[in-house]
């Protein structure tokens, strides 16, 4: 009837086009009042990513309650801060937010609920907020987790710590839904009723109950407490062990949503090989994968001999110019080797700031506050090859325009008027937006 | 009525109050026409151990079936007995008989059906009732392995693959019922699925179906074939990988009558400790536990930084006289930590005579055939201090006599007369033994 597609003006991130499976090309047709706008300029924009580009957010609970930092802090979770003013800690948000949609913050029962009743929701509440205002997806980690169960659980016989922890899951993620729908729900249900370092209620309960009846119990309760939540099985071990729970958990029926791979490297970068052999064996279930906790250090590396990282704790682990160039390498490596399997929806990163688990130099930001290479690197990826800018197109005769680029949120805009919309499913496709 | 239990004669094997969970006290009455056998001197003599004291018969085939050993050998199976004469093996033979009332032949499916249609069925059922003959309870291994799987499979489709393992399954245990009734049903299905060494159909199809619905459908099949068999699950991951696979097999209901734990320790003796913590962890799915494959070398050791001991291969391993000490005092530890733990019924030891799998010095028995200090310390526990040798002892006026030791079959004889009882349950009992 008039102009052909091919004369369709085009507006295309030429980085997709590496990830098929991860990128659209739509015919969109921009209407206004009910007409198609024909031959207008319009300004296409992408808002959003559709993959979770994601980080932990615990440091700037503080700074989204409104709460002073102080110069003297205690506890892992402010010590990547520790040395930062306010002001300052406020301007490491901001480089925060430039690359990431997603956040996870902490709900480890024993700081969540130090004291027996006393859970610390308020602010953590007041956090989601603040981030998902922000246009962050927003996960809790974890519902329940052998490392950090309340001591007050100890004195407790087994059936009263299961109630307990069943109570626990319902009260978060029914008091958090809508604002939290997706929950690393147990972690490290792999060595949970082995974990013998120190006694703990969790332990004691996966050793008498089973691995599966434990997972299901936990499952079921954050199902019933938010039926739209997605929910994760997390692990750090990547070894068959963890497949043999996952074959266990899905022939007896437990339904878990996605499944959470820790990639924890402080000992080194796996590599793309590794990765990939890894996603795959992972990826046979059909599940999601997110790449849930991973770390990458611009220091040296951690010793290869030490089996659990938390055994390596040191004074001083500085950040290095060498190390640094290592760093923003494998990390752009990385991001490469996960966007490039389908299976893989989320990668969350383990610590923006340096000097947060185990005092690791594994941030994209220093202690003193300023982004190194990484953060340049992958801003250059997140923003920059797999994004597109601000960009002016004019629309053919029947109002149409074509917009190539990765999955996601867009936005239109002529004149005063807005509008967005969203490429959700790769390939080719046809939408209308109405400005 | 008449003389005190307290005065009644007593035969015992100090030995066994070390295990009481494997020990009886029996107050047995001997009789003869239905009348007490009062104030006469009988034998009592142990005929067997309940205790599954195993080792491999690969070897003897030949022997069992009348066939010459000729001096040339080829296949792993006899390598260990290449330098022996025909008498040499049969002394060898009689060697073995002393110590082991369980016998492990092979069923590897490659060599068992080298050619589709032609399984070596009978050579296997003359050997296999040639140690039943001789008293051993003969256990088949394995019915379903990626490992020899036959390279004729690897043509045919998985559903096809699938069928043929059950009908070689049904075929196998249907067909020596009754001669075999315990088998390793299926053998280290942990990497069953990424075995990545050499194609092969069994890891193809288990990567497709999964582990859980591979073993119940093998399970199925044999428990179907010979519903009296016993039938383990076999591993050499000892890890929570097995466990958890363990774990998910037991919650979808496929029944194991046995867990089968390997122990090749050709890189060093676990410990008592290392020992009873793997114990430990398998026995609280309140199966009985096997030690299905146990080897200590009277040589140097494996290096520590082999991962798959079929990686070392070397032209000589020697077994040396200090070598010679240490297993055979570690074996001597190994069989008490092993007999300290109720869930442990039997210990297959893999490979009576030195150069066996790997060519190791793992043996009771040098390849000259002569036996090493292993197999005296082990016989001067199998047929020493855990077992009762020919002891005269008088009835008293009831016709009664008090037996202690560890459970097993016990003989009573009077005169021309002899009869059998078994103890088979520890603590206190009362027998009664018709002459």
């Amino acid at each position: 009837m008039s102009a052909s597609p091919s004369a369709t003006s085009r507006v295309s991130v030429p980085g997709a086009s590496a990830y098929p499976h991860r990128g659209a090309d739509a015919l969109v047709m921009v209407t206004r009042n009910g007409e198609p706008l024909a031959e207008r300029e319009v300004v296409v924009a992408q808002r959003r990513h559709r993959f979770l580009f994601g980080c932990i957010g615990f440091e700037f609970i503080p700074l989204a309650n409104g709460e002073p930092y102080g110069t003297a802090r205690a506890g892992d979770d402010l010590d990547p801060v520790r040395n930062l003013s306010d002001a300052e800690v406020a301007q490491v948000a901001e480089l925060w937010f430039e690359l990431f949609n997603f956040v996870t913050l902490p709900f480890y029962w024993q700081r969540f609920e130090p004291v027996r009743g006393r859970p610390d929701t308020e602010r953590v509440r007041t956090a989601a907020r603040w981030f998902a205002d922000r246009g962050c997806t927003v996960k809790g980690h974890p519902l329940a987790w052998h490392t950090l169960a309340p001591d007050w659980l100890l004195e407790l016989p087994n059936d009263e710590v299961a109630r307990l922890q069943v109570e626990r899951i319902r009260r978060e993620v029914s008091g958090f839904a809508g604002l939290i729908d997706m929950w690393d729900v147990i972690n490290e249900v792999v060595i949970m009723p082995i974990f013998a370092k120190y006694d703990n209620a969790l332990t004691r309960l996966c050793r008498e109950i089973g691995r599966i009846p434990l997972v299901r119990m936990v499952v079921d309760a954050a199902r019933e407490a938010n039926p739209h939540a997605t929910l994760l099985l997390n692990d750090f071990d990547m070894s068959a062990a963890y497949e043999c729970l996952i074959e266990g958990l899905l022939e007896a029926g437990v339904r878990i949503d996605a499944l959470g791979l820790q990639s924890h490297m402080h000992q080194g970068y796996w590599g793309e090989e590794r990765t990939l052999e890894t996603i795959e064996r992972f990826a046979r279930y059909g599940l999601p994968i997110h790449f849930t906790e991973t770390t990458l250090v611009s220091g040296h590396l951690m010793p290869p001999e030490i089996e659990d990282l938390n055994d390596y704790q040191i004074p001083e682990w500085p950040s290095t110019p060498e190390g640094e160039e290592r760093q923003a390498d494998e990390l752009v490596r990385h991001y490469r080797t996960l966007l490039s399997h389908p299976s893989v929806e989320a990668m969350t990163y383990w610590g923006f700031v340096d000097g947060g688990w185990l005092g690791a130099p594994g941030g994209f930001v220093r202690t003193d506050g300023t982004p190194k290479p990484a953060y340049e690197a992958v801003r250059s990826l997140i923003k920059g090859e797999w994004w597109l800018p601000p960009t002016t197109v004019r629309t053919d005769a029947d109002g149409r325009i074509r917009v190539a680029g990765m999955l996601g949120e867009y936005a239109v805009t002529a004149g005063d008027r807005t509008a967005t919309f969203t490429l959700d499913e790769p390939g080719e496709t046809k939408l209308e937006v109405a400005l």
